[in-house]
């Protein structure tokens, strides 16, 4: 089997790539390790900035983000029980929309389908071969049965875990990595969100966040040490928590009702360079994790995305500018949107290991966010997304 | 002998202080522990902000200030040997004055003798009693003999070592502190500055600073390990070490030539709080140190002089409200100066302990002021000085 661009990952980033390049004529095979089902059952990031709407508009998947979607002019934080909001709109005159992710990847998939992209699922023990050589391949076994693809190049969206990132040597590649003493305990609820714009609170107990699915469906947070469990948070636990850390009217209104889903994700800061070995080219999480502070994951992948499918469609114009500069391009973006989710984690969690001074450094950067319109303007220019 | 308020510390925020004070009507007693020359021997800060400048005005002292000062009206930063500016005016409308606050203090004591002002110099063992009753008082001795000077309120404004600060109880004292591992070797040297405003220069050797004091007056620092002694360095040493770390044009047009002063001082954060104790005020460095990166010192001190001149004046016209929220108003500002001098040490200096990912959201932090006008905006007005 032969295509011209392998893409390793049936996840958003990869069905993403795929659906723009078929649009522009460039033949694509999609290879997931699970079914659809499996990534279809994933509950993920929800937030999508402008840049990444106008990147399903050009895919043109937008329609039902769109018409469903509900897009947030600004977002709310808290600090020692007082909340301030930030108009995103007045700022930057951008928007961000909330979408699940999950929704995202379902509307690709039907457009994937609708096009008769090529999708394999349930690919076992998918390997790269000869990714730094002019002709590299994808093997996988499915149904007892070994598979080739030949490939002018591969797009590695397989995430964190996937075989892409650690296809490329230790000798090439560097990587970067904090990980923070706590993650966050998360629940989605069918009920009605306490406010439709997001609450980020700071508090002297840990960090909680308020967010929304849609009018009845509630996804809220709590800052855990790691050691918990989620056995040891039962519903009425989690809402105690919550309450107390929220601002005073908001744990007043709340709708509280039982949780279906309840689940812990350690936090935690990855980037690896570069993200090009050969004809190999890593996208979103295989190549940098942020903490989901700032909602940037997804926003990252797509403008991974963005810089790929430019450079692809123009190296088969004849110009390899495009992916000769991906990695750099990618990069650049990446790190300030890691400055960005480590500065609002920062900012907003309990770090055990403060001393005295730095935490009441933490409080007046929220109070100079609170104060400053130009702290405001840098905040909500990060939030709905730097340019690509 | 009675006055309305003591003063205790003859550098600028006492002179200023009294000065105002004495315009105002209000009687003031200054008394410090070191003779004049000593005080006007102290090389110190030398960039005001524009508020500071106009409290000069105020005091009516600004006349040589504003004949003999540069105004700035940007300043230069530089990461990875590569320089860019960030444009006061053009952000904030404001600019900032080079002014030594050795000048300064010598124009505030020109204008308390021109007056007639009080300024006792040479008090040894000066004592602040019953600050927290209706009477206090201070004592001290000179030439041999024990004086006494009662008065409605103590302005402590004797400095981080001084006796203000250690006259509060332990039981009402919270004091925050960072020090840093590491210091500045500055040196002054009678050459033209290399460039007439500033540069902040981060390098992966450590952090350097080109200042000025006037066209032929340069003032350079080298972030040094707090182990390093003067002696190690001499001045052939130094100009090899600050050409390595600024950017390269800057190295080579860089006049270097003999030192007139040289010295190292090691860099910390401190706030003491509450600032007031019964009828005792703390001003400027008594409640708080900054690291001189950002150049904050001086104009906190002064900002701290302005809410307490106003309380003072209130005060006589029968309000206290001005006074009863001295401390408040006066921390307020304080946090936000400590927030900007750390994040400006923490983003240019070398830090050993930090990890690969660390350095590189150190780089972050100067490739985002770098390309998002928000950031140098937020920059450029917390360094002219954010509002009284």
């Amino acid at each position: 089997m032969r295509t011209q661009i392998a893409i390793i990952g049936g996840g958003p980033s990869g069905l993403l790539l795929s659906q723009l390049l078929h649009r522009a004529g460039i033949d694509t095979v999609v290879i997931e390790r699970r079914s659809r089902d499996y990534v279809l059952s994933r509950i993920r990031a929800g937030v999508l900035e402008s840049g990444s709407l106008d990147m399903l508009r050009q895919a043109g998947v937008a329609e039902r983000a769109l018409a469903e979607g509900y897009p947030h002019d600004g977002t709310y934080l808290a600090c020692r029980n007082e909340g301030f909001r930030i108009d995103f709109v007045k700022k930057t005159g951008k928007q961000v929309m909330i979408y699940g992710q999950t929704e995202m990847t379902r509307d690709l998939y039907a457009a994937r389908d609708a096009m008769g992209g090529a999708v394999i699922e349930e690919a076992e023990g998918v390997t790269i071969h000869d990714a730094d050589s002019e002709a590299p391949y994808v093997t996988w076994v499915k149904d007892g049965t070994e598979h080739r693809l030949d490939c002018d190049f591969v797009a590695g969206c397989d995430g964190f875990h996937g075989v892409s990132r650690k296809t490329i040597p230790d000798s090439v590649l560097r990587e970067y990595e904090r990980v923070y003493p706590f993650g966050w305990l998360g629940i989605l609820s069918e009920t009605p969100p306490v406010s439709e714009e997001l609450i980020y609170a700071q508090h002297a107990r840990g960090f909680a966040l308020c967010s929304m699915r849609n009018a009845n469906l509630s996804r809220y947070y709590v800052q855990v040490p790691l050691t918990d469990t989620v056995e040891q948070w039962d519903d009425a636990t989690f809402w105690d928590e919550l309450k107390r850390r929220i601002p005073e009217d908001a744990a007043d209104s709340i709708v509280t009702g039982p949780s279906i889903e309840k689940s812990i994700a350690p936090l935690r800061s990855f980037v690896a360079e570069p993200m090009r070995w050969g004809r190999l080219f890593l996208v979103g999480d295989a190549a940098h994790i942020v903490p989901p502070t700032g909602a940037k994951g997804l926003n990252l992948a797509v403008s991974d995305v963005h810089y790929l499918y430019e450079g692809l469609v123009q190296h088969y114009a004849g110009d390899d500018e495009g992916i000769d500069r991906y990695s750099e391009k990618a990069l650049a973006r990446v790190w300030k949107a890691e400055r960005f989710s480590w500065t609002l984690t920062r900012m907003t969690h309990l770090f055990p290991s403060l001393s005295a001074f730095d935490q009441r450094m933490q409080e007046a950067e929220l109070d100079y966010l609170k104060t400053s319109d130009a702290a405001r303007y840098s905040f909500a220019e990060n939030y709905v997304g730097l340019p690509f």
